[in-house]
Order: C-alpha cells, then structure tokens, then sequence
C-alpha cells in the first residue's frame, strides 16, 4: 500500500534536523502540491537588517523535497535556481508553496513561490531526481 | 580614495549576523576573488546526515557578495544558480572560491565553486547587481 | 487606447524577420499567454537526426517575447534556462505554451512548456526586461 | 587508441546538418576547449535588426557538444542557462569560447563566453550529458 502524501512527508520532516532548527512549519500537504512557511530569525540577517537569500533558497528547496516526497518520488536536488524580487526583513513571516510542473524518468521539476506579507519575493525552480 | 579589496569585505562581514551565527571563516581575499569556508554543524543536517543544499548555496551566496564588494561593487543577487555534484555529511569543512566571471553595467556574474576534503561539491552561478 | 493582446503580439509579429524564416506560427493569444508551433525541418537537425537545442529554446524565447508584449510589456530577454526533457525527430510539430508567471518592476518571469506529439520534450524559464 | 579531440570533433561537425546550414565554423580545438564562430545573417534577426536570441544559444550549445566530445565525452545538453548582455546586429561575427569547468560521473558542466567585437555579449552554462 502506498502511504498517503501527508504520512511521507511527515516521516521526512521528522528525521529533519535543520528543519526544526529553523522553525520550519509544513502548513498543507497534498499530492504534488507542499506549502511551507517560516519566522525569519533575526540571526538570518545581514547587516542591512535583511534576510540572508541562502536562508529562503533553504526553504524553497526543502519544500522541493517534500513536494517530490507527497508523490512518492523521494529526491534530492540536482539542480536548482532562483530569483530574488522583493527584501525581506528580519522577523517576517515567509510562505512557500511548491507545485510540481513536470516529472521525467527520475526528474522531478517543482516550482517554489515565496511570499511575505502578500507580497511576492522570489521564485524557484528546482530539478530533483529520485534517491532510488 | 578607494578602500583596498580586504578592508570592503571586512566591513561588509562585520556587519553580517548571519555568517557569525554559522561560523562562516574569510580565508583570502583579492580584487575579484575570494574564499570562504565554514565547517557544517550537525544542526545543518537533514534526515541522512547530509548538509542540506540551502546552506551550500548560503555560503556560495556569502561569497558572490563579498567578491563583489572587494571590487568596490556591493552588490545584493538578483538570480543564482546552484548543481549539487556530491553529497556531504555533517561535520565536513566545506570552501567557496568565489571568482567574478563578467561585469556589465550594474550586473556582475560570480561563479563559485565548493569543495570538501578535496572533491567538489557543487558549482553556483550568480548574478549580483550593485546597490547603488 | 491600449491596443488588444493580439494586435500587438501581430505587429511585432510582423516585424520578424526570423520568425518567418523558421515558419513560427502563432496559434493563439490572450493577455498573458500565447501558444506557438513550428514544423522541424531537416536543416535544424544534428548528425543523429535530432532537432538542436537551440531551435527549441529559440522557439520558447519568441513565445516569452510575445507572451510579454501581450501584456503590453515589450521586452527583451535578461536570462533564460532550459531543460531538455525528450528528444524531437526532424519533422515534427512542436507546440509552446507561455504563461507569464509574474512580473516586479521592469522584470517578467515567463514559463513555457514546449511539447511534440503529445510528450513533453523541454521546460523553458525566462527573465525579460521591458524595452522601456 | 582514443582519437584525438580534433579528429573527434570533425567527426561529430560532418555529420551535422544545422551547423552546415548556420555557416558555424570551428576555429579551435583542444581537449577541454572549442572556439566557434559564425556571422549572423540578415535572417537571423528580429524586428529591430537584432540577432535572435536563439541563435546565439544554438552556437553555445553547439560548442558545448564539440567541448564535450573534444573530451571524448560524446554528450546531449540535459539544462542550460544564458545570460544576455548585450545586443548583436544583423551582419556581426560572433565567437563562442567553450571550456570545460567540471565533470562528474557522466555530467560535463561547460561555460560558453560570447563575443562579438571585442564586446562580451553572452554568457552560457550547460549541462552535458554523456549519450552512453
């Protein structure tokens, strides 16, 4: 029997050490379909008072992972980029919603958007491939 | 009188909470070139052990902003991207040479390159434009 | 007045020299979304009889051109990526579909899914920059 | 024996029929590097008398391929970026410099700098695939 999206994303999450380190939450699973979201600590700043980019490409990617995970697809990133539209700055909240857009052999492309406070801050497309 | 490539970086490091948090090391630094490193934490790992790609790109991403400012062209990255090439584990030293490859206008394309323990692990591209 | 979306993706249309030359055909338009083919013909193919890469990414980099100025954004391209996802025979039909998938300030970022007999063969990002 | 890169690369150009018909020709080769160059023809252009964007991908991709096989790592394209930064007019020259930057199992990373007198007018990065 092939567990539900919601129960492998779960298990991810759980052995997930970076994950709670940051105060990563996973606000809604479906199959082929994650959002994600996080508080920006003020640690993830640099001296402008702005969020570090390596921190939302960090969110960005692991809402891959669990993207490929809500369809049984487990991954890793193989490639990935991503564009930087709008700041964020310390303490807001950051929301990433992951879509599969199409799946090849072991390749899995998920596109991320990342948004705070309605406003839309960076897009992310991201190339998985299957772990086995 | 322009500042020298090393005070910029200095100065630009300085005021970044970000990288003291992660224990990021500036290791040389040259008018177009630089090298990071840092040792990754185990709070940086995901389920198997392995340093999740979003702090591989935020060390690659560090260095295309400090190898932009040690031409006296601060920068913030509009788009970059990222080729994950070999896994690495938790506890691992990992470096980030940073080289500008092309400036135009306002635009300057870094290409960095990380290694660890003598094999490489991921390619970054990015394309920093100047704040000012 | 602002002219229609297919009005103005025809006098650009119009103007292209290119397009012509490579048989483009523009399939259809609405605000924000066109769709285009082209027939492959022998002289794009490589020595194995496959289509070049580069004629798709020049097909999807026309539809991103159209597909902005059908928002009445006239633009050129910044940065695009592409992955090849199925090879073509020459010969074949190939269809683009572009959507523009946001824009901030001058930039939109536009996707298009290009497509032969039914299969997916290529996923195609771009940034455009409008021309003023 | 293995071929030399020359001989590999003249083997792969005899039989490509989009090269032929592009007048791309092959300036240089060593193992790890390729130098191609064409002129842009009056319909390879758009509107504003402009060389399409996808022409000038086509010679990048072309010289990743014969950069690959100068290697003897026969390869197709999997993903590929492009950066345009700077327009080419209808009758220019324009050479494509190809080097190796990594490989790792059966993936060749290749960076391709365009120019055209004397101006830097694209940069490409493309992944390679080995075909066997």
């Amino acid at each position: 029997m092939v567990p539900e999206a919601a129960t492998r994303v779960a298990e991810l999450r759980a052995q997930d050490r970076a994950i709670d380190h940051l105060g990563i939450e996973v606000v809604s699973v479906a199959a082929g379909s994650v959002e994600l979201a996080f508080t920006a600590e003020p640690t993830m700043t640099n001296g402008h008072g702005l969020v570090h980019g390596g921190y939302l490409f960090l969110l960005a990617d692991t809402a891959l992972a669990y993207c490929c995970a809500s369809l049984d697809r487990a991954s890793v990133t193989r490639t990935a980029d991503i564009a930087f539209l709008a700041p964020v700055a310390g303490g807001a909240r950051v929301t990433a919603v992951a879509v599969v857009r199409a799946s090849h052999g072991r390749t899995t492309i998920c596109d991320v958007r990342l948004d705070s406070d309605g406003t839309l801050i960076a897009e992310f497309r991201g190339h998985g491939v299957t772990t086995r």
